[in-house]
C-alpha cells in the first residue's frame, strides 16, 4: 500500500543518471529510535487486528475523492452561521487564549457584520462573550488559511464529491500583505472584504453556476493533478492553480457579469497567486473527511492551528483533538520583520500536508524553495522524507522529476511515532501584533508530543 | 562565458543529495571525435583572432532583448505582403520540392486569400507559379510553426525589443489537430482561420493596444521566465505561458471587445495549450536577431526547416543558409498513425532551441517526455548534453531542478563540429499527405552535415 521504497528507488535511477561523471556525496536518512515512551502504545497498536483494513480503508476512500466545485454562497446561507457566531482555523479556542492574528481578524470581521463601528471596539465585545461565539472552522465542514475567521456575510466556495455528495467550504482569498485572515483590519482590509461580498461573490456565484450548469463544475482534484506538474506545491505555491481556474471561469464571467465588474473580477484573482489556496484546502478536506472515523485506523485526518495550539485529529478516534503548541516557522521574512514578530503557525492550510501536497509535494515545486528559505536538495529530500511517515503513494497527484511518482500522502500516526519524524509544512507567517498582517513564509513542524497523544488514544481504543 | 560545466556541477549536489542511500549507476558522457573531415576547419577557425570577441558580443547581444507584445494586426499591413504572396517555414523552397504539408497549408492558404474556391484547385495554381510566390518567414523578420504558412489577410502577433526597436513578427496559433500549419486545409480549417481574421485578430488588437497603453505591453521574455518555472519548455508545451497571456489579456478582452465575442476567444485561448508557442517564436527570434551579422561569430541564429530541408544561419556568415535533409522525427503517434505517416521535421519552432528552450530545457519540463516518446532521465541528460555545444547560460531562463542554473543558450558551430553533439529539437510531426494534418510529436536533430558546412564558410571568411 505504500510506496515511499518505490520514491526512493524510481528518484533515484533518475537522479543517479543525471550525475554522471561526477563524485556523489551520499547523504543516509538515520535510523532513528521511537519518540519517547511510545513503545507499549506502539506494540499495541501494531497489534490490533483492524488496523491494516482500517488504514487501507481510510487510504482507499480519500484517494477516491474527486472535489468538484459545484457553487459560491454566504456562509450564512451554506453554514447556516448567525449574526455574532465566528469560525476560525485550527482546534476549538476562546478570545482569552486567541493569538494576535486571530485577535485581529476576528476584530476585523466584527467590523465587517457592523457588531462594532470601529474594530477596536470589538475586543470588549469578544472579552464579554455577549452574543457573539468562537467555533472551529473544521467543525461546520470548513477550512480557513491563517486566522481563517469566516462571518455570515462572506461568500463561501462550495466543493463537492459528486459521488458521495459530500461537501467542503472555504472563504474567497483575499490576496496577500494586509489582509484578515493575517490578523489585519484596517480601512482596506475591510474595503476589500466588502467589494469581495458585494461584487466578487455574486459574481462568481453566477460563473460558477454557469460553467456547472453548461459544461459541468471545475474540477479541483483535476486543476490539482496539473498544478503539480506546474511548479505548485499547492500550499504556498497556487500560480498555475489559480490561473487554471481563471481560464475555466473566465468565460462564463464574460457572458454573465457587468462588464466592468468581469475586468475587476479578472483583474484581482489574476494578481493574486494565492487565489487558488481556498480551493486548494477545502479539496483535501474533502478527501480526508472520507477517510474519518475508521475504527483502527491510525491515519490523520486534520492537521490545523489556531496560533496558539496545532491540532490533529485522526481516523480512528473520531472528532477528539491532540493538542500542544504551535511552534514558529523557520524562514524568511518581509520588508523589516524578523522572528520577533512572528506568530506562531496558525490556520487550517496544513490540511494540504495531511492530504500529500504542501510541504509533502516540495519536491514537485523547487521555485517555492526561494519563498520559504529552503534549497533544492532540501525540496526533493523533503518529499522522500515524508514517504517515510504516509500509508501511500497518490497516484492521481504525481511528481514529474520523481518520474511521476505519486505524493507521499496520509500520514501514519504511528509511522511518526516509530521514525520520529514529523511533518513537513510550508507556511505563510503572521505577525503576533493584531492588525499586522503576514510577516513572512517558512518551513515548520507539528509539536512531536501530540503525535503519542494520539497514539496512547488509539491504543487505548485497541485494548 | 559558458557555464556548462557549473550546470553539471549544480545538478550533481543537487542530485547527489536526492540519492541518498542508493548505490549509484553512473553514465559517463563519451568523448567524441570531431565530426569527419573538419579538423582543418576547427583549426583555422579556432584562430581567427575575432571568434572570441565576437561570440562574446552575439551572445551578450541576444541576452539583452526582453521581448514585449505591442500589436496584433494583418500580415498585409505589417509585413507589406501582398495577393499572391505566401511566406512558409524553413529555408527558401518552391512548390516543386514543398512537401505535403506545406503544399497543404499553401492550399489552404490559397482558398482562404479567394485565389481558389476549392484548395485542390489551388495545386494547379502554384504547379504554374502565376501570381503566387513564396518566401521564407525569416526574410520577413517573421516566424511560423510547422508549415508556417502566412497569407496577407493573416493576422500577427508584432513582439518589440523596446530599448532597441527592433521586431518581430508571428501568426495567431490555430490550435491542435486538423490546423493549417499541420498541412490540413478542409472546411473547418478554413472557418477556424477566417473566424481568426474576423473575430479574434481584431479583438486581441484592441486588447493588445490597451494593454500596452494603460499598462504597458506584455513582457513576453519574462513570461518565457516564469513558465520555465511551471513546467513548460516552451516548444511543445506552453500551457502555463498560454494561462498567463490570457490573465494578462482577459481584463481589456472583456472591458472592450463585444461581450460573446470576448467568451468565445477566452475559450479559444484558454482551449489551446499552444497558444503561446507563437509568442515564445517570435520572442527568441527578436533575441537572436539581435546576434546576427557579427564578422567572426560562430553562434547559429537560426535553425529552421521546410519539412523538405534543414537549415541554419551563422552570426558570422551573414543571411547564407546551410542545409541538409530535414530528418523523421522519433516519437509518439496519435491515433492509428505510425511513422510511415510522418513528414519529415518541418516549422521555424526549433527557433526556440537556437535561443535556448524547447529541447534545450527538457530537464525544466519533465511532463513533456510523456508527449514526445522520452523518459524523465533523458529530459535531464539533454539539458545538460545541450550544455556541450552552447556557449552561456541564459540567467533569465532558469531551471529550478538544476537549482535555477540557466538554460544552455547560443549554439557554437565549431563546438557542435568537435564534439559530434547535434541540437536536440521537440517538434510535433506533421502527416506527409497534404490534408492530413498532425500525426504526432517527438525528438528529432538537425542533419550533421549542415554545420560543418557552416564551419567551412567561417574558415573561409577567417582566412
Amino acid at each position: 500500500m505504500r510506496a515511499p521504497d518505490r520514491v526512493v528507488a524510481v528518484g533515484a535511477d533518475l537522479l543517479a543518471e543525471a550525475v554522471a561523471g561526477q563524485a556523489v556525496e551520499v547523504e543516509r536518512v538515520d535510523w532513528r529510535p521511537p519518540m519517547a515512551a511510545t513503545e507499549a502504545d506502539l506494540a499495541t497498536v501494531a497489534a490490533d487486528p483492524r488496523r491494516h483494513d482500517a488504514n487501507r480503508q481510510a487510504v482507499e476512500a480519500m484517494l477516491a475523492v474527486t472535489a468538484h466545485l459545484v457553487d459560491v454562497a454566504p456562509a450564512s446561507e451554506l453554514l447556516g452561521l448567525e449574526r455574532g457566531q465566528f469560525l476560525h482555523a485550527g482546534p476549538p479556542i476562546g478570545w482569552d487564549r486567541a493569538p494576535g492574528p486571530l485577535r485581529g481578524a476576528l476584530m476585523g470581521g466584527a467590523a465587517l457584520e457592523g457588531l462594532v463601528d470601529d474594530p477596536e471596539d470589538a475586543v470588549r465585545l469578544f472579552e464579554s462573550g455577549d452574543g457573539v461565539s468562537l467555533e472551529p472552522c473544521h467543525h461546520r465542514g470548513a477550512v480557513g488559511p491563517m486566522a481563517g475567521v469566516v462571518t455570515p456575510s462572506m461568500w463561501m466556495f462550495v466543493l463537492e464529491d459528486l459521488a458521495s455528495g459530500r461537501r467542503t467550504y472555504c472563504s474567497l482569498n483575499e490576496g496577500l500583505g494586509k489582509v484578515l485572515r493575517y490578523g489585519a483590519y484596517g480601512p482596506e482590509v475591510l474595503e476589500r472584504l466588502r467589494w469581495m461580498g458585494d461584487v466578487l461573490g455574486p459574481l462568481l456565484q453566477t460563473a460558477v453556476r454557469a460553467v456547472r450548469d453548461d459544461t459541468g463544475p471545475v474540477d479541483v482534484t483535476g486543476i490539482l493533478t496539473q498544478m503539480l506538474q506546474m511548479g505548485d506545491e499547492a500550499h504556498n505555491r497556487n500560480r498555475a492553480g489559480t490561473l487554471m481556474l481563471l481560464r475555466d471561469l473566465a468565460p462564463a464571467l464574460v457572458s454573465h457579469g457587468d462588464r466592468s465588474q468581469a475586468a475587476e473580477a479578472l483583474r484581482f484573482i489574476g494578481g493574486n497567486d494565492h487565489f487558488f489556496l481556498n480551493l486548494a484546502m477545502p479539496a483535501c478536506k474533502l478527501a480526508l473527511d472520507a477517510g474519518r472515523d475508521i475504527p483502527g485506523s491510525t491515519m490523520v485526518v486534520a492537521m490545523a492551528r489556531n496560533g496558539t495550539d496545532f491540532g490533529i485529529q485522526v481516523s480512528g478516534t473520531g472528532d477528539e483533538w491532540f493538542t500542544g503548541p504551535a511552534q514558529l516557522a523557520d524562514g524568511l521574512f518581509l520588508g523589516d520583520f524578523g522572528p520577533d514578530d512572528a506568530n506562531p503557525d496558525i490556520g487550517d492550510s496544513a490540511i494540504t500536508e495531511t492530504a500529500g501536497i504542501g510541504g509533502f509535494a516540495m519536491a514537485t515545486a523547487p521555485a517555492i524553495v526561494r519563498f520559504v528559505g529552503g534549497t533544492v536538495p532540501d525540496a526533493l529530500a523533503t518529499t522522500r522524507r515524508m514517504g517515510e511517515i504516509t500509508l501511500a503513494a497518490n497516484p492521481r497527484w504525481s511528481v514529474p522529476v520523481l518520474d511521476f511518482t505519486g505524493v507521499p500522502t496520509g500520514i501514519d500516526v504511528t509511522r511518526v511515532c516509530r521514525t520520529g519524524i514529523l511533518p513537513q509544512i510550508n507556511t505563510g507567517m503572521a505577525g503576533k501584533q493584531a492588525g499586522v498582517g503576514q510577516v513572512g513564509a517558512g518551513l515548520v513542524t507539528p509539536p512531536a508530543e501530540i503525535f503519542p497523544k494520539a497514539l496512547a488514544r488509539l491504543a487505548a481504543l485497541a485494548r
